[in-house]
């Protein structure tokens, strides 16, 4: 089949108005998605995206249509998606923006993320059922080996992936009866008031969440007030994370986790900046037993390897868009499964749910093999514009069961929040 | 003085049609900047860019232009250029897509590179001057330590400043009557015959270069022929440097280096993915007294940090338009300086050689105090397009003397190469 068409779009969702999604580093999120539609002769559609936070959208725009000459044209060949991704990835003019990171790195992550939308598509399976039926001798072939032989060679990960071939039946029998454990964001957010916040945790044990996370960095006693109210309002038993969203360097990290210790801090996420693995590792000394979780902003598959390597997180929280989609994410998955550390992946933003829910339960059927310690964030933020929205029952992901990745977007949110014309804007 | 615009430019030069610039993982470069002007309300300009080499120029174009709501209609302040670089790099929305790496923190060097330029014409100095000449209070400031203090305090950074004090006049003059090292890669060009290389190593000794430069990686046996052929043209006291442009994962940067080693290799640049701080360490240690070399893909100082904390470098190796233009490289000088390694930048490409000469010339003066062992890179290509050109007398870069930091390229050579619609791409 060949592709015939590369479509993107800036698209942007105006919730920095309710203060939505703000953080000590961002405080006012205009929820955005550099969106990207492929087309095929066959008919069939891809749908992927990137997500940003506003302003630069139209750069990840422009990086998307700067993939157009690599993929417009050419036969996507659905049985060697890790190879349309190095060739995307290794492109010998694009990689000088990265290499493999940033706004370049960032529309990959559209664009394979498509591909894999559209080959879920044409199999008729969601995404993470096409990538847990595959053998695991495809799905090492899905990886990008460059520059992770040191610390994992293909051979190895082989051998996980044989390992988890046991039980992927049974396993994707539970997920569809069951679903994947998630956590919720929703009661954390920093601009909004107590009364909210201990409200929204009550509101989030009562759903069934039995892990909630709270924004902090901005403010330390406002933050040790708004944990003590969070762990009065939900009990000893629930966990709470907090997210700092690298707002500290490492000496102020230490101190600010270990005030909010005492209250019962399950992790401290993004404590300082995502490039700083020997920063991570030494706030992972100092503030254990409280875990430390990172990845939304971890460029690629070379800062997890060293991130793992260097014993600097408890849990690795992978992005569905910022590291080249599903095929860097294999990697990830393998190396994570390899230092037997949990993927809880970032989600929320705007479809990052739906795109990432794939990975994850890939990852219990097929990799790791189990969903012990692992959630998936949660934020009830507009699900409502995806075709096949995210369910989230008794606090877990309902396995989606629709073709696809759950990355289409509906064409009437496409156009109403299409920047800077779309009516949302104009008005 | 107020901004009252921002330009962009797509210009790109067809290098690849020669083949100059080809080496392992970049093997057909058409040499390119993302080029803005700056105007004031009182008719000065600076101008700056980021290097790209050919497509995806124009994705840095866009990340430029949308810096413009930060910069158009605000006031510039001369003496605040730090927090001028700090408001772009941390902008609440754009810095998501780093943060502080790929095409938005390239295009914030163009523009902090384009204020600084600017601010070197209104005080009527080359910009290496007006640093030098800045007091060590002033220059602290210029650097953002975020992300820096467990390592390098700005007090800290202070006692280096005020250490290097002492001999600024003389070091001024030396380097008005004398100039700055320089090395050359012309002759190394993996696309270039025996025949060539030999030709242009030979030349390159006639013209007073002590150390010259071979890209490897791509063949080792051929690798090794051209290493043994450039020593016998050169002779024994010449330094040879190889550069593998991240061609290898660990292992066979390992090998492959040690392999070379016998001929005389004075530092491997760029063994494996420049992100990988843990394998460079690993590559140090494996091939020692032969130096390790990195910088030019390195993201922002919190790599450079890291670098030098993991002791992954012999030899750093800043980019002026990678990192967010002269602030972040005043960080990395200072950092450099901590640890006792040598600064010897990346340049070439088209104007890397203008702009940096001035962060080293600023290093020697008033930094590290020093030029021992430090070199700036020299490619003999595409100079004609600038205002002022660098100088190189008997293997030195002479000190520019004009006011600004020699980024202006001349109207005439902007207009022709502007991509798609200028002459040299129409025809």
């Amino acid at each position: 089949m060949k592709i015939v068409a590369l479509e993107a779009h800036d698209v942007r969702f105006p919730t920095s108005r309710e203060l939505d999604g703000s953080d000590a580093m961002n405080p006012d999120p205009d929820y955005s998605a550099a969106y990207v539609v492929l087309r095929t002769d066959d008919g069939l559609e891809g749908h992927g995206f990137c997500f940003t936070i506003g302003r630069g959208n139209d750069v990840c725009v422009a990086a998307i249509e700067a993939h157009a000459p690599l993929v417009v044209g050419t036969d996507l060949d659905l049985g060697d998606l890790g190879g349309f991704a190095r060739r995307l990835v290794h492109d010998s003019q694009l990689r000088w923006l990265g290499p493999e990171k940033g706004a370049v790195h960032m529309a990959a992550a559209a664009v394979v993320n498509a591909a894999f939308d559209l080959a879920g598509r044409a199999a008729g399976l969601p995404v993470w059922r096409l990538l847990a039926e595959m053998s695991p001798e495809q799905i090492v072939d899905l990886a990008d080996w460059r520059y992770l032989t040191d610390v994992l060679t293909p051979a190895r990960a082989l051998e996980i992936l044989q390992d988890a071939k046991t039980g992927r039946a049974e396993r994707t029998e539970k997920l569809l009866a069951t679903g994947y454990p998630a956590y919720t964001t929703t009661p954390g957010w920093l601009g909004y008031s107590d009364e909210k916040l201990v409200r929204l945790a009550r509101e989030a044990v009562a759903d069934g969440f039995t892990q909630i996370k709270l924004k902090v960095g901005a403010n330390l006693d406002d933050d040790i007030r708004r944990m003590r109210l969070a762990r009065e309002a939900v009990g000893p038993d629930i966990r709470i994370a907090v997210d700092a969203n690298q707002r500290w360097d490492v000496g102020p990290a230490i101190e600010w986790t270990k005030a909010l210790a005492p209250y019962g801090v399950y992790w401290i996420e993004e404590p300082t900046s995502p490039d700083d693995v020997l920063g991570h590792a030494a706030v992972r000394r100092a503030v254990a037993p409280v875990k430390v979780a990172t990845g939304e902003h971890i460029a690629n598959r070379v800062m997890v390897k060293q991130m793992l390597q260097a014993g600097a997180l408890d849990v690795l929280q992978i992005d569905a868009c910022r590291v080249a989609g599903v095929t860097e994410n294999v990697a990830n998955l393998l190396l994570a499964a390899a230092h037997g550390v949990p993927v809880c992946p970032h989600a929320g933003g705007v479809g990052l749910c739906e795109a990432v829910q794939h990975i994850s339960m890939f990852d219990y059927v097929a990799v790791s093999g189990t969903a012990d310690d692992r959630v998936i964030e949660y934020v009830d933020h507009l699900h409502e514009h995806f075709t096949d929205p995210v369910r989230i029952v008794n606090g877990r992901y309902a396995a989606p069961t629709a073709p696809g990745m759950s990355t289409e977007m509906r064409a009437a949110s496409l156009a109403a929040h299409a920047f800077p014309d779309g009516e949302v804007w104009r008005s």
